[in-house]
């Protein structure tokens, strides 16, 4: 039986895969500096120029061609580089009480000596208002006595399956541009929260609001590796260096410009995914693939009365809300993750689809669904 | 014509990357917590246990089964993770002044706020005699106005291809007893050490005198990916929380699994590598290949009139001592790496061999060396 | 006027100046190892165990003598310096929301690279049921994902003026037992807090329930300094060290010797302290001078009508809950600290009353007060 | 005897003490922001002002009221919070080998994250020459593999006595403007160093050169205290906020404000001070006073055949080079300080002078020494 418990649990898509067995015997200059990676810094950038229609870029004077790309192995790798390159020793960032800085990096940030407050969006989905009342309680960074806010963390998609719309971006930079606050956008699932139905913002609205942020590569067909976009021309000075000290540069990096290469270089139509819509990057197209299997997904639990959700997930993530016995029953049947207990009596368990469930893993859920209604 | 610049210009060897393709598809747990990982670590520890002819092992009381083996993607990541579990603030590392650590980390180690005392052991090779000049200086860590000497970082082989003994180890160790300290070896390049006609240390030898080492990877026949093998229980204890913290769990940890699998628990001989011993596990065969094809580089340099050299190596890397007029006619030839000018008339030129050079890359250089002296 | 602002606007209570200046002129070695500062570590081991009333140090088989006490200048460096030396660098504290820690030291805990987790004990006493929260959303420890508590931290009294128990200590004691938790105090106010009608512990009990704790002068007396008592053998483990790192060894550490000598050798009834009970060490007996004065001042607020409170402290500071009008009037009389604002409409402001504070300044207020309802 | 031991035996001057003692009842807000600590900003600026003889501050522009002053309790405060003001993560400081803060320490610039190098200096001066070898192996910056150079740390006066001229400095910083270097100058004994007849540099001079420094009161005066001065806005900016992080804004801030006005704008003259020239500040006359016995002191050690000093020094300090007999006998007769043992024969002794010592301490030596003579 096909396992849901998360969206890392393949290697990676053939066509990645492939592009690494292709190129394996090729010699190359290590640390990223190879031309695969550069190919690959050329094809994010492309896309990130392509995808302005709605205008972000140029509003803001941002030319794709001067941004900078870097690549990381790993997501916590990426946010703790990421962020230790933007922070003064006193600074902080502000992230909702979920985000994954603030829970589920063991300290990373703090690590790199950098307090993480949190807001009260309990949604997960980080809000001016959230901010700003942070922002009030350390009277807008005038108080030496407290930390000085200083970036502002969300993630697209969130930890529950939230989505930004480009219009909440658009509020988020403004009001970072008033008060003198970076952004940061962990987009180790970007391409799910793109392709949900609920997420207006492109590529390049997510650029138009970071001065740096992330494109996911290990939880969306590449074996591993994060590309980090960086905007801002202070945060990229230097930024190789961070990386360096953080064991954050690969030797071996063409590995990495390989992947984001055929990430973005193919098309999710050349590479056969159905959900590919033009000519966009197959790097989307597999984004597409997990959030229609996820809809489907959730479509066939609602259907067999698992219609309690913990969160209203528009992304690859379910998240359903069980009393514990039932949950217990559908343990049994799949291989799914229970991440939480809100109350004694209450379960949550996680559903996740990846670029790699098929159609037929999720039938085979209606099956297993189905049986155990006529038990 | 083929690059000696560093043994990191391919990817994987074809069994690694096999092994990779072969497994693709199977789904796993995140975070090295899979089965390929399970079978990786039993596989290193039974190959500790199996190479302990001189009962290193047995004589401190080391039971492999107990040591704990880690993965993590990179060479700079292990040693900064290693060292990090191993100290408390105010303690230090020990290393001779071209270690790894203390020259080309960028400050990885100072990062995690400890300081890199440096010996005069201007080989690179620690000894106990520099180790103790320091120690002494430092009034044995007596005085809280210094920082407190805890811990001896060596790397098997050294920066210009030197190992220790056995003998060496033995000593090292001893005085680490002594005086209180751990020690750290950094196995990068693990398998060209061992594989030295110099070096007369098993892999038990190495972990008998180590409290934590490392077995790279990266450089010696998989895509990426280092081993870290921690013998001292103290170490030990919430080591995984510590490699979360920097960013070197790696999510899809059975790439780390599979990698290290097939080179462990396939033999060289099995592999196809004709300078494999025994059964000795593809790992060794790999490291043995590199220093082969080294040496008969060596020998090539040497009798085509490059007979200067700027350190006896006897690993993988040669380091022609040249001057700069040769140097530079070199260089016009061959991809090799420049990496010192140790006067104004000299350079330094390295040229390296790994598994990935075949015999026909050392005959071409035969050719070119000969082209050169006909023109 | 008389502010009432905070309780370190003045220098030193005259016996501890005089001690300064009686010894001025004396040669002693540096670094807190003169012989003033052995005399106040004796002093300070006697108190604790003279104050053992209950037998809390005997239960837990503590031998004052083999205590080990240092001397910093501050209180946000007692607090660093001491977490500093009890976390491994994935291991956090856990702190009632308002803990000065979390809020008011700019991040220094996170400068040491660890997190601060905290409860929801909204009235910053830190209890064993929202300590418990907290470990069970850690899952006790053992997820990497997350960092690892590992320090209680509580102040006594708290920012609001409130005092654990002695059953509190214990309780929270026991936990911290069960749980391989240490326990740090901040008695940057602790005289104040020991002295409060709401706390029936003893600073044995202090030392009984805590791995480490401070004893502060800074804000009961003294020009500046704070005595840390170690209790942990792990934690006094190269304590020293540690300091000097962080910058908080004492040049003249014969300074923190002859204060902390002055405030534990003398007694508050040599040095004329009305409200000094039987042979109480000056230190004590400054404590209940200031929460007297708290005290009158807060029956004299109540008086007049100003009886709403922000908290029901008992100790040396008063929170008045005020409108914002009536704030602003106060405010023009007095000179206190505006401290909060809990709704658009109210302003807290604090009173703070000191070894400083006069009987005739409590009843200067209790004339303006007057004169302001004539008015 | 007098103790020759160290420069931070004794309290403070009587004036800086009387200052103390006088002004103990006033209230005053903390943290530095009080009236005295005002009043010491503008003389010292006024000062700075008032030195620039040569008119090097006018020559860079530099207007002295558009100083930042801070001041910390004390010496490895001051510099741990400088440099952690000037450095991003991956940059590092340069300093002599026996700089204080690459030995004496503790490593708190690397818990700060940032690593030493150091320069083959072996005098303690440190020099362009010095200063550009490690630049040419950093590559002047430019490679991410190692730690970027970006301040250059000196001492006036250095560990052993020596002083560097006013064109030591002014090259020193063109060095460090050619090369976007910062300048920290460590003045824990600046009042001796200008002083010393070897140094023509005057305040300003020290002030034009460095980007920050400090001006040392512990050791000239002071109970305890340094003046951290910063010219260079970048390094101003928030830097209380990095102080409160570490620990170093003292809360009764007061007492650093009353020490340095006493020993700013009271002159030496008026003080009483011998050696006072002019109406240059008290500070200044200490220094004077200090160098002045410390040339006494060295001129009888002569006179008696104590004529082999381990260094050259103009200052306060004097480093008798003994063999180890010898050594012995003298440390029989006085309490001086053993501060190395150059080789296993010889021994350095070091003897201090500060502004406590008198002239009949010099004279009892002299006695002690004829006595020791004719036994």
């Amino acid at each position: 039986m096909h396992s849901f418990r998360n969206d890392y649990m393949e290697g990676a898509h053939p066509a990645v895969l492939d592009a690494l067995v292709r190129t394996n015997a090729e010699q190359h200059p290590g640390y990223t500096e190879d031309a695969w990676c550069e190919k690959a810094r050329r094809a994010i950038k492309r896309e990130i120029a392509r995808s302005d229609e709605r205008g972000a870029l140029s509003e803001r004077g941002i030319d794709a061609d001067e941004l900078d790309v870097e690549f990381v192995a790993g997501g916590t790798m990426a946010n703790l580089v990421s962020i230790a390159a933007c922070l003064r020793p006193h600074e902080c960032a502000i992230a909702a009480p979920d985000g994954h800085i603030n829970v589920h990096e063991t300290g990373a940030i703090e690590a790199c000596g950098h307090k993480v407050l949190v807001t009260d969006d309990a949604d997960g989905l980080l809000s001016v208002a959230g901010v700003d009342d942070v922002m009030k309680e350390h009277l807008y960074g005038s108080n030496f006595h407290m930390v000085k806010p200083r970036l502002l963390y969300l993630s697209i998609a969130t930890e529950t399956g939230l989505v930004p719309t480009a219009a909440d971006l658009r509020s988020l930079r403004a009001y970072a541009d008033e008060h003198d606050l970076l952004i940061f956008i962990d987009g180790a699932r970007l391409a799910c929260g793109l392709a949900s139905q609920r997420c207006d913002a492109s590529l390049a609205d997510v650029c138009a609001a970071a001065d740096i942020f992330t494109i996911g590569g290990t939880k969306n067909g590449a074996l591993f590796g994060e590309a980090i976009v960086i905007r801002n021309r202070d945060v990229m000075r230097d930024f190789r260096f961070i990386m360096k000290q953080k064991g954050a540069v690969t030797a071996k990096g063409r590995l990495l410009g390989v992947q984001f290469d055929a990430l973005f270089s193919t098309t999710g139509a050349q590479a056969g995914v159905e959900e590919a819509i033009g000519d966009e990057p197959l790097y989307f197209s597999l984004g597409r693939h997990a959030v229609a299997a996820a809809m489907a997904l959730r479509e066939t639990l609602v259907r067999h009365g698992f219609d309690a959700f913990a969160s209203d997930s528009s992304t690859n993530q379910q998240f359903l809300l069980l009393d514990n016995e039932r949950a217990r029953a559908f343990m049994r049947l799949f291989d799914a993750d229970e991440i939480a207990h809100p109350d004694s009596d209450h379960t949550v368990v996680r559903m996740t689809c990846s670029w790699a469930t098929r159609k037929e893993d999720v039938e085979a859920v209606d099956r297993e669904l189905a049986r155990m209604e006529t038990a």
